[in-house]
């Protein structure tokens, strides 16, 4: 598991004073960015005009426990949760000082840009996942 | 059910060209704003400003079907699939002159906003939630 | 001059209840996403991918006469106020129900997206321009 | 001047893989946010939300140097530049690695936000920003 943290910006704060969820999206998908050169190696630039390769999201879900304020500063714990042929499934648990503010599951599918078709892991990359990978 | 349509901006892809995915959940809200008056006969200004109400998403799930591309028109159908006491699901599905491209099932819980805690459906709502409610 | 008109969403909001101005400068960039077609002939898809060209932004001036608000109906009026070797002057009047909100001029010129370098204007969007173009 | 850097991420990024300009206002935001505690002794919540107060931006003049792009490390160099009975002017100049990217000048004024009326500078914070004001 590796923590990022991002302050709640005024930017991500809807009328109500508190955050308005697709921003909140925008966040957890910084943290997965950030957590991509760590596991893969690589980040996001290199992976798609580098690679051609693309890890678009397939399925996603999201509870949120309570609402996160402006100023807070949010940790993101992004866990790899399963590695498969070509998917990997992961967490994001978000909360401020231990107090719990939403959690996201999402699947994401490792794509071939060019042909827009779904690509196996590669062996040096499933290495470095199985190695990454959270015990069950 | 009612359908709502917006074209996919600029603003909302990434640099592969396709619908970055915190911004399809923008569209989707707006689908929902969009949906509000007509169902609840308010929209959400005043709905918060005036009733001091909110209805903040609880549970989210997401699948992705297919890429939304660049200037595509996309229609957002929004149906009312459960009432509970406090609580509303929604499912927004969402496709490209028939071809699906993405889904959301929602739940929504009607909250006081000065004590930032769950109400009842009051009676005149609920009646125009039931109304509106798909068939099972 | 070509009128576009948007509502302002919860989206656009901060917790003041306002627009949030990085918001308007997308609520802008739709209008003149919009004015394109309707101009050029052809729309930003068709411009990046098929016709390699991009029209960025090197030039902006905003003023913000009075904040917009949740729910309002805003109106866009874009206007071409000068056509040059390679770039355009624009200007987007915002307003509500006659009630000015912003006003913004941009200066935008036209890049080959291959060779990231300005062109000028091909003989047919020039024509296409100048028929545009506000009488001074 | 005091210096903030934050990474052009894939959600700041159009679809021809550099910086979508508003979202560089959001980023240009991100820094007067973090500018404000540094300076004036408290953050945007506390402005907002316990004294009451906004700054909103009134007047904005941006020229685009050269395109940021996917994975750069941007540096924002918030300046203040004038100090008035009610407002203030800033300047963003932001660089990577040393080559100009863009540059912001504002303009902002300090709102009673109950009121919407403009308000003088309290002494304490008008000794603030004498103090931290660059030399002419």
């Amino acid at each position: 598991m590796l923590r990022f943290q991002y302050p709640l910006r005024f930017a991500h704060c809807d009328s109500a004073g508190i955050a308005y969820y697709p921003r909140l999206f925008e966040l957890t998908d910084a943290a997965i960015e950030d957590w991509t050169p760590a596991v893969l190696g690589f980040d996001r630039r290199t992976m798609h005009q580098s690679r051609g390769l693309g890890l678009p999201t397939v399925d996603l879900h999201a509870d949120f426990t309570a609402p996160a304020r402006l100023g807070e500063l949010l940790s993101f714990d992004v866990a790899l949760r399963r590695v498969g042929g070509s998917s990997i499934d992961l967490s994001v648990e978000v909360q401020c000082e231990g107090a719990p503010r939403f959690a996201v599951r999402l699947t994401q599918v490792l794509m071939d840009l060019a042909g827009a078709v779904p690509v196996a892991w590669p062996d040096d990359l499933r290495a470095r996942l199985m190695n990454a990978k959270e015990p069950e």
